[in-house]
């Protein structure tokens, strides 16, 4: 008898008919003898509509009560999953982040957990009930709800998982798992049957969407073992846990890619110490999430200095990178939104010399241009044209052995074609 | 300085522009020096699109999460309220009620309020806040979200009333006030200054549905003062309050018709001590609503009692009746849906007699037959044909004196002629 936390997203939930296939899985593996928790988020598009009528009244809403707000969604799902459960004869009960005690910070639209007192979820676990929360959500030490922001629900299940011991948390979405790409880009995209958190947190942080960063990161902190898998069938999906040697060894994992992020370049710097420093202490004071970092120097005694950052960062980048030219008397400021960054993720490069060499010959092969470089020690990124993207991802997964019909002639990367 | 309560209805918040209206509103009173909280329903139909989304997943929802779901329509009110009027410039907070410290017994979907915390309130008003509270909602000592039933936002208004002490608490609504008859019915109607809180509930019970019956009862144990007018334009409207030398004595305040009931009639019951007690303890424990009953002897032993009923609660009336029959044994029943009940309201009536035989040759002069007669000390009521109901109230409503037209040359209901 396992413990399983169960979270469907807005697709999943999307219709009342969706709700009622979401309370028939529910039974069906509560009657295996599992104690079934299940987070959900708004129904489809419920938050975009409520966002859209709060910039009815107000351009820019106050944050608590935009939590207020959004807050609905989920408490609307709840509800309806409980009465879809109780009509087919079940007991369930529903929750509200508030009552069910994911006790937050007071970063109204984008809270981080302090804490969840699960006892409510236990007692009713223990009841024999099918329990019911609400994603995204909390509420602050003195009562106000707050949401998660981005991810928030993924979040919330894997807290509840901490929370209250569960051998699993399944994240329901309308993907079936995580892939080696995406694979809308790369048809011959290949289902991974396990993953590190580690490699997971590279692949969400560079672009996969399946997972949201933060729950994989609450995941990784707690232990919690997350099962990907899709709320369209019944087949296995991605297991992420911690990497050991049981785990598949591939060398590279995936390739993903991110077309989110535009590239500032702030140029003829005066070259001298604490620069970079200014820049990033002013950026960040403004606000602005940076990514990517290069810098050049040149021979004149000043340099450049280019990052990349999300293109919805961009109005308060502007702003900042304004100030930062002018307080440090740079020449000028440029903005280019049509790049993209393409990465290969595998904890097996660690231990692989020439991981990195064999992805700048497959991207030149395909004559694609590389503009920036980063690497981790599982995961090297190239910032390169938006409109060649499609193309690096394909010659990488092509070049490292992933397409699913060399998989199963040869996995090692070293015999993959460089186009 | 006052301290005013303020109570918008779904119409009056019925879209993001009304919405709007009823911030401007809410920001002049404050401006004119007032201390002021809104306590709002949900927009427009919402409560009932989510009573029949909650139908396509569950016939007969559990009223917990029936509770879970309603609430939300509120709560979406009162974060948009907020937040217009914020953008107007003004600072306001909104609370669910819950966070108002709306206490209830567990009776989900008709919970009675136990008890008010305003703590809450009171911090935000001290702040310089537009307090905006949900309407029809609170929590039980447990923290289940409960709902109050029909009239519920008007009884948490009263409450909130009075457990912050209010000078006064103001129902807005479609309509301007109460009005000596449904103007709908009676164009020559008109329009109440002052109303004594026991007339209020005579004419609430007997189909006025200008204020609810429940709050009306709240706010005179209370002893809140009502302010019963119209949420589209500034014109004083009713004032609801104990009823003392100064308020105007008007013999009959009001005619008041309703057509939400049917008529059931027991059939040959034996007529022995304890009969009634049966009929009406096992229609009781059916959690039917009885209205009027009465009960006529025959001279043959056995005797018939006839009530009136909501329409709602016919379901059960009819299940339980023919259980009254077999257990009595009654020879059969019947009922008649197409019934009306007419009254005539006026505290002024304890002390003129002959206001019932004026009123019952009025009815006969219009050639409308009466079934059932029920009286209070400050009420008159017949049953009569659904048919004629328009008839009858015009017929009293100028019988009484109470035509606007007339009313500016002689108030006396002794003046008033009889069809």
């Amino acid at each position: 008898m396992a413990l399983v936390v169960t979270k469907f997203g807005g697709t999943s939930v999307g219709s009342t008919e969706r709700i009622m296939y979401v309370a028939r899985h529910l039974i069906a593996r509560q009657q295996c003898g599992d104690r079934v928790v299940a987070v959900v988020s708004a129904m489809g598009d419920v938050t975009d509509e409520l966002v859209a009528k709060a910039g009815e009244v107000c351009p820019e809403p106050p944050e608590r009560e935009m939590d207020m707000l959004l807050a609905t969604g989920e408490q609307v799902t709840i509800a309806l999953l409980a009465m879809a459960i109780h009509s087919l004869g079940h007991r369930a009960i529903s929750f509200t982040g508030s009552q069910v005690g994911i006790v937050t910070d007071a970063g109204h639209t984008k809270a981080k957990i302090r804490e969840v007192r699960a006892e409510r979820v236990r007692e009713a676990l223990e009841q024999g009930r099918i329990v019911i929360v609400a994603g995204f959500q909390g509420m602050t030490v003195d009562g106000s709800i707050t949401t998660l922001g981005r991810g928030g629900s993924d979040t919330t299940a894997v807290a509840i998982a901490a929370g209250v011991g569960a051998d699993v948390c399944e994240i329901y979405s309308d993907v079936d798992g995580v892939y080696t790409a995406d694979p809308r880009v790369v048809p011959a995209a290949r289902k991974l049957d396990e993953i590190s958190y580690e490699e997971m947190l590279e692949m969400a942080a560079t672009g996969a969407r399946v997972l949201q960063l933060r729950a994989v990161e609450f995941a990784r902190n707690h232990g919690v073992t997350l099962h990907c898998r899709s709320s369209f069938n019944d087949s296995p999906g991605t297991i992420v846990r911690e990497g050991d040697e049981t785990m598949e060894q591939a060398i590279i994992s995936g390739v993903t890619h991110d077309t989110s992020e535009a590239k500032v370049t702030i140029r003829d710097v005066p070259d001298r110490p604490g620069v970079a420093a200014v820049v990033f202490g002013m950026l960040a004071d403004a606000n602005v999430n940076v990514d990517m970092i290069i810098q050049n120097v040149s021979e004149s005694g000043t340099t450049d200095i280019s990052f990349t950052t999300p293109k919805e960062d961009l109005v308060r980048a502007r702003r900042a990178t304004d100030a930062v030219v002018a307080e440090l008397g740079a020449r000028t400021w440029t903005v280019d939104e049509s790049v993209a960054k393409v990465s290969l993720v595998g904890a097996g490069m660690k231990t692989h010399p020439g991981v990195a060499a064999q992805m700048f010959k497959a991207l030149a092969g395909a004559g694609v241009n590389l503009d920036m470089i980063s690497t981790s020690s599982i995961r090297i990124s190239c910032v390169i044209s938006a409109s060649e993207v499609e193309r690096a991802v394909r010659a990488l997964h092509t070049s490292f052995g992933l397409d699913s019909d060399e998989i199963s002639a040869e996995s090692s990367p070293a015999c993959g074609e460089v186009n």
